[in-house]
């Protein structure tokens, strides 16, 4: 299979990115051909215009695809990258305009997560023409229009597909983010995203703003314990409605700083205005009769939405409500547990008393853990039971469903205890259980079974990456590479740190050391995490997003959440009812209670205002998005005053004008028009 | 001033459509032929590129602005009109391809309002090039970029500009509008916009699906008082938990269903993707010593946002409150009223006795409409002085002010009777009181008042308008359109209906009438403000708008309000009341208050999960605007396979591709690529 010279720029350009494509062992040889052949057949006949390299690796043929800088930067304008145009904006990439992008000569103006996105994109992107099933195999159909590599990957011949790690930036970007000690905790985003692109650095720039954002919290509360407001700090809730102010607005500030933040990030990094280029794809898993699809008018697989409807309301609502029904049992049954335990031993200190006293939290944390992990598996069988046509709509459906079992597990049990069950000594001591159960476990399975398995598999191949000056050869670094897991996303990083939040600010004053141990757990995530994907799976393929998503919403409605039940517990306080009565001696009960709905509903409104007003673009990124929208709009309006010019030369531009499209992106006068 | 034949299309079109620009009494000759210069000039000149016909009349002069139809065309363009495109889509107008436009032969191509827009928008857009000032003007100062007809209208040198009324069509377009009853309530909306643009379509046409989702609410309201249920159409409110349900799902359905409707509207004119292509100038009333605008890098009046915000939150936020407070303090004084001469005539039956007893809450009434006007006058003195830079914020500003005052001036009192005084028959009388007499009150105003107006100056005129077949000369015509009000936009329109909307739904169960009345006022109001903007207002410019903004807030905002006032009635009728001690023998006031805050919150829940679920855009739009999305990424992916041929037809390609720029709309292959 030899490499086409194709472009005069190609010799500049080492086949450096490789995107490793394996596939089954024993495939027939005439499909693996034909697939090559349609990987580097030119675009004019539908091909990827890409290059291909094969080879053996233990018995599977395994395909290395690279490309040249020339192709390269044109899928870079397929995709929609945006780029430092030469007056310093952020522009999307043209290849006709190239000349005027800054660093375009250079080696690295796309970043190798970039090269591989591009290279990705045309793989999913290269579809059947007339082809009716893959040759040598005709049970695996094909249709006009249907991803070829898609329908490889759901049929197992495509086994792995991934980019390989660069090892030397890899291990420059080891010392910067998680070798040395940094003790103002930045993490070096900027490294990060040219190495593993928008999705994984979102999420370190949210975990490190998180991380920052809870040092003052941390602080204030330790002042409140220090000036002797408090005398001590696991002690009574009475006193600790001024920690439950402060931890309020705290989460409320801290999203809406976030809100900004992102936005900047969403700036720097060009995806703030962020448009799909590429037609969503009906996702591997996607099943049914072939039918027209009416927005492409293509053949595609059908599947009724009240067909889903029917499975989303008959049988997916039913079942989840029976889990969150079943962990509320479970709840309940601990309680009766508890409280029984707790009455035996309540006169007998020490230790295994005490230890006695813990068991059943402790145990039922654990428990609460390793249901949490079947509903996930549950959870999924579900969603891919209901037959998503999009991979969005799919993630979607799938975190509410995950989203709403966590939160019945992990926090209903709390609000029983705090508004039903009404025992406040009982809540610290499960938050604590829950929080720290929950804590050292998911470290443990996140962080150090990762790494043993890391340790135990390196071991093995270690010795053939260290031979020579010359650093491992492409063939060894697959071999090792394919030993790794898939990187799964940022889904399960993303669900801690939620539930972490619920911990740290829904009874913020009945266990304000949350905050604490959440501090010290997330300098360890930060740096466990980065180990993790630097170490542990192989490199993932990179997506463009705009922030951190659906996640967002998830913690805004904690933070609201968190707004009612600090209120309730501070209005459940022996102290504050006392202090009422003092300056209001006539007031009943029910005309607390009525204070407290009036006060709550306020108070939601004051915190909705708040997001309503605080706008979600800083001024500097409105001014530059103003400046480009202008600039636009100057170029199109001297464009078109050029078109109408007295009748002897309008015909003659017309002419020009005809064979211009009309321009998105402005240019510089001259490029307008031709003829002026 | 002769009219320059410029174009070879312009003999096809007659000098319709005529803007009128009335100048000051004895203004400066210099000045004027400067101005109408100015008009007439080449863009390239940064002239308008329009006609103008200057004449005289009483003493003003008045220009008549007129435009080719091939320079409305190149207007269209410039402010993105989307128009029906040969493939059936909606496309933004583009010059060069009008070819492929259906119906762009025909000289309704572009409505008349689209071009009245066109050439208003273009007058805006004059700008002073290196004039100092106005000629003859020195104190009328001018930089570049200052809009120049913006200047002039804010120091009266251009005292009235309005678009004229066509005769033929308006008198088409009022019998098809009001002067046939149509039994099913239909408003001819396409010919509503096609005369008076979007934002007053649209206002009609939310009236209308108001007025026709009123009709199910009267409809079932009768069925339950005729199925016996209830005793008497204004009785107790016990047995009206029913209604309080159907009014409040009732609420939430009208809302979602004219989110989608609204979609629709937006998609058909549309205005779904609506990308402002005009710079927003700084609105007529700002001001500032001069300074450099960041964006445009031009000069302009700058005002520091932090005098604003001292203005916004030491100015403006205690007067408003003030304003409340005093609205506030006149409803405790009408309460004591109230009581004291209930308690004086509570055993007079006979009509003095019930006409004195209902006194209070009439003159009350007739206060709270005062009131509102004069703080209506007082707001837009506040938000002037908060000098915003646009006409939007300054609009947003100005809503809020009013929406609060309103809202407490009418439904404050309500609440209070309702929940504090604890008072039902007291509450329905306020009520309908309040009700009838704003009904009635504004009807007055908004209807007959403009009516007799109207009849007073055209009797005047009517004689010189009706005189031969020919019709009235555009003379005649501008005389009598001189002699009306401009139309001040739909706000109030809107406010009225949303305090409608108000009094239906917060306190349904204690006075169900109120939709019938409200229905009926709809039929009425749906006429005389159609017969209004026909016959007393001048015509209005257009302006572009998707949907119906943020009245969407603020209607909704009272459906939120709904559930939550009739869930608090329906816990507060005795029956209800009695009914649950039945059901559980040991509920204490405390838990059923519990159980209230904790359906109120689960109801408010479910509010918000229906309008998040239900989709704003009906399945057919959704299917029409992808298409269009996937038919752009197809032509452009096609364009670019084309980018990537073969080496020696690349460097051939690369120099005609020089010279095109990167399409946003796509158009037929062979005009993307010259040279294939």
């Amino acid at each position: 299979y030899p490499l086409r010279a194709m472009e005069p720029e190609t010799t500049e350009y080492t086949r450096q990115p490789c995107v490793v494509v394996r596939l089954r062992p024993k495939i027939a040889n005439e499909a693996v051909l034909w697939l090559v052949k349609r990987i580097q057949d030119n675009k004019v006949d539908n091909g990827c215009q890409l290059d291909v390299d094969v080879t053996e690796l233990n018995g599977a043929k395994v395909l290395y695809i690279s490309a040249s800088k020339y192709r390269l930067l044109h899928g870079a304008e397929a995709i929609g990258l945006k780029k430092e145009y030469k007056d310093g904006t952020l522009r999307e990439f043209c290849f006709t305009d190239r000349a005027n992008f800054k660093h375009q000569k250079d080696d690295d103006f796309l970043s190798e997560s970039e090269q591989h996105q591009i290279v990705k994109v045309e793989l999913d992107g290269l579809r059947a023409i007339d082809e009716k099933h893959i040759p040598s195999y005709e049970n695996i159909k094909l249709y006009p229009g249907k991803s070829i590599f898609r329908r490889m990957v759901s049929n197992h011949l495509v086994t792995d597909n991934f980019p390989l790690h660069d090892r030397p930036t890899l291990h420059k970007l080891r010392w910067l983010w998680y070798k040395t000690l940094d003790l103002n905790l930045q993490q070096p985003l900027d490294h990060v995203r040219s190495y593993f692109g928008d999705s994984i650095s979102i999420y370190f720039a949210f975990l490190n703003f998180y991380t920052l954002a809870l040092v003052p919290l941390v602080v204030l509360g330790l002042l409140h314990w220090g000036l002797g407001l408090r005398s001590d700090i696991g002690g009574r809730v009475d006193d600790n409605w001024v920690l439950s102010v402060i931890h309020v607005l705290w989460a409320a500030a801290f999203l809406e700083m976030w809100k900004r933040k992102s936005t900047e990030y969403s700036y720097k990094w060009g995806t703030l205005v962020f448009i799909r280029k590429v037609w969503e794809e009906p996702r591997t898993g996607y099943r049914g009769p072939l039918g027209l699809n009416e927005v492409t008018q293509r053949q595609e697989p059908t599947y009724p939405s009240w067909k889903r409807n029917i499975r989303v309301y008959l049988i997916t609502c039913p079942v989840v409500l029976l889990c969150v029904a079943l962990a509320v049992c479970l709840m309940f049954y601990y309680f009766s547990w508890e409280i029984y335990l707790t009455s035996m031993y309540r006169h007998e200190p020490g230790i295994i008393s005490s230890l006695i006293k813990n068991a059943p939290s402790i145990v039922y944390s654990i428990l609460v853990l390793m249901g949490n992990s079947l509903y996930r598996k549950l959870a999924e069988f579900l969603t891919d039971q209901e037959n998503h046509r999009l991979e969005s709509t799919y993630q979607n459906h799938l975190i509410t469903k995950i989203l709403v079992f966590d939160f019945s597990n992990n926090f209903l049990a709390l609000f029983y205890i705090a508004f039903i069950y009404d025992d406040m000594p009982m809540l610290r001591q499960t938050l604590r259980n829950l929080f720290l159960v929950h804590m050292i476990v998911s470290q443990a399975i996140e962080s150090l079974l990762p790494y043993w398995q890391f340790k135990y598999r390196s071991s093995v191949y270690r010795s053939t990456l260290n031979r020579g000056n010359t650093g491992p050869t492409t063939h060894d670094q697959t071999c090792l590479e394919l030993q790794r897991d898939t990187y799964e996303g940022t889904f399960d990083d993303y669900l801690e740190l939620w539930l972490q939040f619920g911990y740290v600010v829904l009874f913020s004053c009945v266990y304000p050391p949350a905050a604490i141990f959440a501090l010290i757990n997330n300098i360890i995530e930060m740096k466990s995490d980065a180990f993790k994907i630097c170490n542990v799976y192989r490199r993932p393929f990179v997506y463009q997003t705009t922030g951190i998503g659906t996640w967002k919403v998830a913690f805004q409605a904690l933070s609201y959440l968190a707004v009612v039940s600090n209120l309730a517990l501070v209005f459940h306080t022996p102290r504050f009812i006392e202090w009422i009565y003092k300056i209001f001696p006539d007031a009943t009960t029910l005309s607390i209670f009525t204070a407290f709905v009036v006060l709550e509903h306020l108070l939601l409104g004051i915190r909705w205002l708040i997001s309503y007003t605080v706008p979600a673009m800083p001024l500097w990124v409105k001014i530059e998005t103003r400046k480009m929208q202008h600039y636009s709009l100057q170029a199109l309006k001297r464009q078109r005053s050029r078109m109408l010019l007295p009748a002897q030369i309008v015909q003659k531009n017309l002419e020009v004008l005809a064979a211009i499209s009309k321009p998105s992106t402005i240019k510089e006068e001259h490029e307008l028009l031709v003829t002026d």
